[in-house]
């Protein structure tokens, strides 16, 4: 086992990671900006090391500060968490060529679902059911408007090099389509450095459900169950459960058959998450898969008490897995909110700043994963995620009804968050019987009487 | 079921009877002291009724204030949390006859087990092990020393209408005897307003171990596992997990089954839990059953996923059992911590005021129960628990590594407290391979070389 594991993150997931080193005896190093400096990931830190300013590009994208970094440290593995360079096969190869275990998949596995024509053409051969596209990235507007048609409107431009739910443009009319495939363009070009962009089916009342998988080196692929992220703002997740509610129990099978089928099919080893879009006939559609630790891995560990963090060091060691499919039980219902420094009321503006006045939640069946401290700065830099606050109970019903209890109970009085709005979604009643669909938060923001 | 109930408590378990309360959509009022004007769980109840000034006896410890705050905010029932009234069967009785349910065993049930002797022969009846002792009250110095010698050195003596560890003397020789019958008999006094005294055997290397029961009054009882609760400093509880440690299987469903029986015996309703002291040959011997929600009630409902309130409330409002005993299920290991307001190196003398700085642990696995939030003040006129912190793991060394890290992340900076302690616990060897006794504490800290 490492003796040693440079986090080359921040905020909550850098604590996440540290947290399981530190149970594991392993010496934990924290890679850190100077607007970082004083943050509770460096504080709870064995080392830290100091990789760059604060802006991304110079510090937590930087390739050669966090080998730097890494070398300095004298780490042995690097834990990329999610966002930043988690899906650059780049680092993955760099961090390989230094000596450096990169805790994560295989580079080539990066590069595929780097590629989301790529993977889906992967996804298909390998017999998953995959939503209609264009097999190609769209080399101008006569064959994005051809391709369109093909497929039949309402459809979606997506970049290639895309992720997070960013670079997204759905086109509900023909006569829309030549301007927003420039819009896809440029987004794609700014947010990816990759202008290329593909027309796919866009499902209307869809939901968004994915299946975690877990794989080693030895061949060995195990799901842990499927998490419904339909409750979406902007097309990234705010609410995330599992399991997925009023979803018949043939096509639950069926998805965790396809993610550890196509998991197989590309010798996938660490962790992967297989996206689908479910829609109205209840017939699932492959998006894409992430190569990666995901945002919302703690309902899959609340409900399995499996510690994804560990599995995908210990992967990244050579060591199998330690479980098989049977011995992973799926017990009650999780769920988790994610509390950003945001405010729905304008546009989702975004806050930084002293935190202030600190309380957070706790009590039976919560988790809480944040950064927050009394005297903490949110610096302006990064993300709006601030904490996420996950629920476990025996049954759904409850599982909401205490992450609303535990949402009331945090208080954050420097910044703007997204709590009271969580709030409303959990209220909703459509949200409440788990019937609703991706436009949920659409639905909910429109003034009253509207 | 109930629209409101009366929290006749304060602190951690307050908020803690308060979070099910939301949970379950019941109003939930908290009673407090002026003392505690400003606490958490104020702060979060939807009413709250001042009951009097700082001193318990005239506020929570008043049956008469409690009843007019259960009045005042047309409550319809009662929780009264643990320590103060909890076990007070006069207490029930006048919510009863005030119209109120007092969400607890029933008052013949308080009355019973608050007789430690009485209690004893009930268990003895029904079947249980109990641990050799002097039949009655002891009358005097003179019956004292012949029971004593009947029994055989060492013994103890205990206060009749004792409990929390409090007011229990330990005597090894004969010549300690009429000393140490005097300290017992003023000790029960002061504390219990009771002075008659018991002596029992003194078990040598035991442990404690104690089950958990919950029974309905439809005559369903079933238990829902053990818990050890051998680390303890001056006979009160610290740490605590589940399963014990280091004990034959026989032996543990034979505690299961010694519980429900006794249970069965009285007719127990609501909650009860029945303690064992396991000597050095594993032979098990009941010590007493506290009626009433247990400070360590959350190491059980992290193994079981069960919420020990709420079984509680239900029971109160009338209705069935949820559950059967087969549908208990005992997964994995969980360990609590009690972070208390004292210092280990000064006689473990108490600490109030300010709590300062305060971050609390979290990540996966963690549940932190506590009143405590950044501008709180801890008054001197309470018992020093500041927080419970539990882990759950699969395994036992992975729990108590879980603890350990979470323990480390606790920071309190206005009080001392007793974390750097009960890491020292957790980082002894004796304890690590399950093996520890009573005395793991007294060990701990004698000084380096004696």
């Amino acid at each position: 086992m490492f003796r040693s594991i440079l986090i080359a993150n921040r905020g909550e997931v850098a604590v996440r990671i540290l947290r399981t080193c530190r149970e594991m005896g392993i010496r934990a190093v924290v890679a850190y900006s100077t607007a970082d400096r004083d943050s509770l990931a460096v504080r709870l830190a064995d080392d830290a090391v100091c990789v760059g300013p604060p802006q991304a590009g110079r510090s937590y994208l930087s390739i050669p500060s966090l080998l730097y970094g890494a070398a300095r440290t004298k780490a042995e593995a690097v834990h990329p968490g999610f966002g930043f360079l988690a899906e650059e096969s780049e680092f993955a190869t760099a961090c390989r060529d230094a000596g450096l275990a990169f805790i994560g998949p295989a580079p080539e596995h990066l590069t595929l679902m780097g590629d989301k024509q790529a993977a889906r053409a992967a996804m298909r051969k390998a017999g998953l059911p995959v939503l209609p596209g264009s097999p190609d990235p769209l080399t101008g507007e006569d064959d994005a408007a051809a391709q369109a048609e093909k497929i039949g409107y309402p459809v979606v431009l997506k970049a290639l090099a895309g992720g997070g739910g960013r670079g997204i443009v759905p086109v509900h009319d023909p006569a829309d389509l030549a301007e927003a495939f420039e819009a896809a363009r440029s987004t794609a070009l700014a947010l990816f450095h990759d202008e290329r962009v593909y027309v796919e089916k866009f499902v209307r009342d869809g939901r968004h459900i994915e299946v975690q998988v877990i794989a080693d080196s030895h061949g060995n692929v195990i799901h842990l169950g499927e998490r419904d992220c339909s409750v979406q703002r902007r097309h990234q997740k705010i609410i995330e459960e599992s399991p997925a509610p009023d979803l018949p129990d043939d096509v639950r099978h069926a998805l965790w058959e396809a993610a550890v089928t196509g998991a197989r099919a590309i010798g996938l080893r660490n962790v992967g998450t297989f996206e689908f879009l479910v829609d109205g006939d209840r017939n699932a559609h492959f998006i894409e898969m992430n190569a990666r630790l995901q945002v919302e891995h703690p309902v899959t560990e609340a409900r399995t008490g499996i510690d994804i963090v560990e599995t995908m060091i210990r992967e990244a060691a050579g060591e199998p897995l330690a479980l098989d499919q049977r011995d992973v039980r799926l017990d009650g219902h999780a769920i988790e909110a994610r509390v950003n420094a945001e405010d729905p009321d304008r546009d989702w503006a975004g806050s930084a700043g002293d935190v202030g006045y600190l309380a957070l939640p706790g009590g039976p069946g919560i988790r809480v994963d944040t950064y927050l401290v009394p005297d903490a700065v949110v610096p302006p830099h990064y993300d709006s995620l601030l904490a996420k606050i996950i629920a476990w109970a025996p049954t759904r019903d409850r599982a909401i009804r205490r992450l609303d209890r535990a949402l009331g109970e945090f208080r954050c009085d420097g910044l703007t968050t997204n709590t009271a709005f969580l709030r409303r979604v959990l209220a909703d009643p459509a949200f409440r019987s788990g019937t609703h669909r991706l436009g949920l938060i659409e639905s909910l923001r429109e003034p009253p009487g509207v």
